[in-house]
């Protein structure tokens, strides 16, 4: 039930969309270079999966398409940015220049953001920095699905950490990954296919653990990771909480249970305690610490020698944060980006509706 | 087993027995603080157990007691710190202090260190930072014992990542964890008690699962946090991993393998890759967001919200990080410090040696 389609047709099919409600010819190629990243990745659960959601949360006047984003604070290394509203997508790469810039003068930047939306996979904005020799972090907070720690309710998003790291010969280090055991795209595998969840990954609404891979639907919630007390959950759960309070604390946004949905059937807390949803991005340029020649070429020698670890049995290799998106988009780019039956037919729907052909 | 000494007595204790190493009165003061604060918060195995280690390593020429720690490369939001192989005691709180003091001019304030040695616990460092309306980072790499994930070798420390961030009525958060599953004095109660772990703490030497609390010590390794695969084990990884990159690879201190080991009975590496082993410390004014009152007040609406979530059955309450440690201290200055016998045996030995009493 797979169709391949290229990365161009489908980056061209979201720049069109995207245009169709209004965003600039910029914004919208900005938009549709981030969420197709997450495609050619293997993240699909964030890719063009996802644009009708943000279609729809447009049309319930949640996006604003036409955003005047702009720095409202700053120090010579912090800044915060107000994102207008407008689409995660576009305010992330906006915030992550911001903090790029801010590091060239000062050594490092960091950026708060509030008043945004989803913003697609956190590795896209912490990767921006590698070409600049700097280290690249990212950070947001997102609807609340996860319960911390001996908590029956859900206060807490998927929340990522990305961090990006340059090196020379080798590839860069990129880890990208929820502060939960599984990250919600990873269940509905599991639902597709009919399958139970391990223990761990979800409990039911009563706090109960549970291998229902529908746990969550139902009313119960993900798992930080760890997933239980003694196996380290409260680590997963303060993770996750400090990327809340990074995200919007520090900027003026939603966090924890207040940080809207990102489906448009579920409404706002009417009494918010800030502005749309945060996220935090870091750049470090690596010379404000040491020759850029000299940390990346340790950087070769660590990553060389990780990956030359004697594996455990029936294992291939030890694999190096990135690894496997790297070498998912190579075979992605030559063999196109296979899209499964229910998503080729949103989409289709979502260009008759708007006047664009998916075909 | 076990007897309570005052938090007084064990500082005092501390101090003398350094002195007598050759330590001025400052770094000595200063160290004891930092040893005798892990006691404390109820992490053991980072206090005053560990006295007797810090000594043998001097002993053995590893530990300079005299040094000259300085600054040798910065940024207006940077710096790289040369510990000059002193005690990590007294050369972290020197470079948190520089964090601290470039945050003050430049908005946040990141500090890599080498030529270091263990520094105790995490949480110390991130806290000094909350005094100023600061949030505070610390990071350290340690001796490897850690097998990443797929890994039959251990490359990694149990590198724990510590965030402090301040609040107004409410006491701050403060989250202090190994990215392992469970830290390494974990397993040493399961030892005293003859318990088993559970699977997903340690790796057999074939780096198999197994449940013996006495895997690591029989030549296997600790897990990164996660356990497997399956429950995430290469977040855990990953996260190891960039604190390894931050300490070291940033500072040039020695990374991953080649981290020195704590015992003095193991020989560090002959062919180094730097110097001694690394931390990374950051700082960051909470007013280079937004005013600090602001921040502070919705920071004790954040922890308030969590803090009266519903609690799962047969669960008091959910934790803010930072409070299981906080009660602890509440206790332990009154009712004294437990030390186990064994404890109590080589304080008193290390006390004979050098002519300080114990007792």
């Amino acid at each position: 039930m797979l169709m391949n389609f290229t990365y161009e047709h489908l980056r061209q099919f979201t720049i069109d969309i995207l245009k169709k409600i209004g965003c600039s010819d910029k914004d919208a190629t900005i938009a549709a270079d981030v969420l197709v990243s997450a495609d050619l990745r293997g993240v699909d659960s964030h890719g063009v999966a996802r644009l009708s959601g943000y279609v729809r949360l447009w049309e319930k006047g949640r996006i604003n398409a036409t955003p005047s984003i702009r720095v409202t604070y700053e120090t010579p290394s912090t800044a915060v940015v107000d994102g207008d509203g407008g689409l995660g997508l576009v305010v992330a790469p906006f915030a992550m220049q911001v903090a790029i810039e801010k590091a060239k003068n000062a050594g490092t930047g960091w950026v708060s953001v509030k008043n945004s939306n989803h913003y697609g996979i956190a590795g896209y904005h912490a990767m921006m920095a590698l070409e600049h020799d700097m280290i690249g972090i990212s950070l947001t907070n997102a609807s609340p699905l996860v319960s911390p720690t001996f908590s029956k309710e859900r206060l807490l998003g998927t929340n990522p950490i990305s961090v990006a790291i340059p090196a020379h010969e080798q590839p860069p280090f990129v880890a990208d990954m929820a502060t939960t055991t599984a990250a919600n795209g990873k269940l509905e595998i599991l639902q597709r296919k009919n399958l139970e969840a391990p223990l761990g990954w979800v409990q039911d609404p009563q706090g109960v653990p549970t291998t229902d891979a529908n746990g969550v639907k139902k009313g119960g919630a993900l798992l930080p990771l760890g997933g239980d007390r003694d196996h380290g959950s409260h680590k997963g759960y303060a993770l996750g909480a400090i990327v809340d309070i990074f995200s919007a604390v520090l900027s003026g946004a939603n966090y924890g249970p207040w940080v809207p949905p990102f489906v448009a059937f579920l409404e706002p807390d009417p009494n918010p305690v800030g502005e749309g949803l945060g996220h935090f991005f870091g750049a470090m340029r690596v010379d404000a610490f040491r020759p850029a020649d000299e940390f990346k070429g340790h950087m070769d020698t660590w990553i060389s020698r990780f990956r030359s670890a004697t594996p455990v049995e029936g294992q291939e290799k030890v694999l190096i944060p990135g690894d496997p998106e790297r070498e998912l988009e190579a075979i992605r780019r030559k063999e196109g980006i296979p899209l499964l039956q229910p998503v080729i037919e949103d989409l289709t729907q979502l260009g008759e509706k708007l006047g664009v052909s998916f075909s």
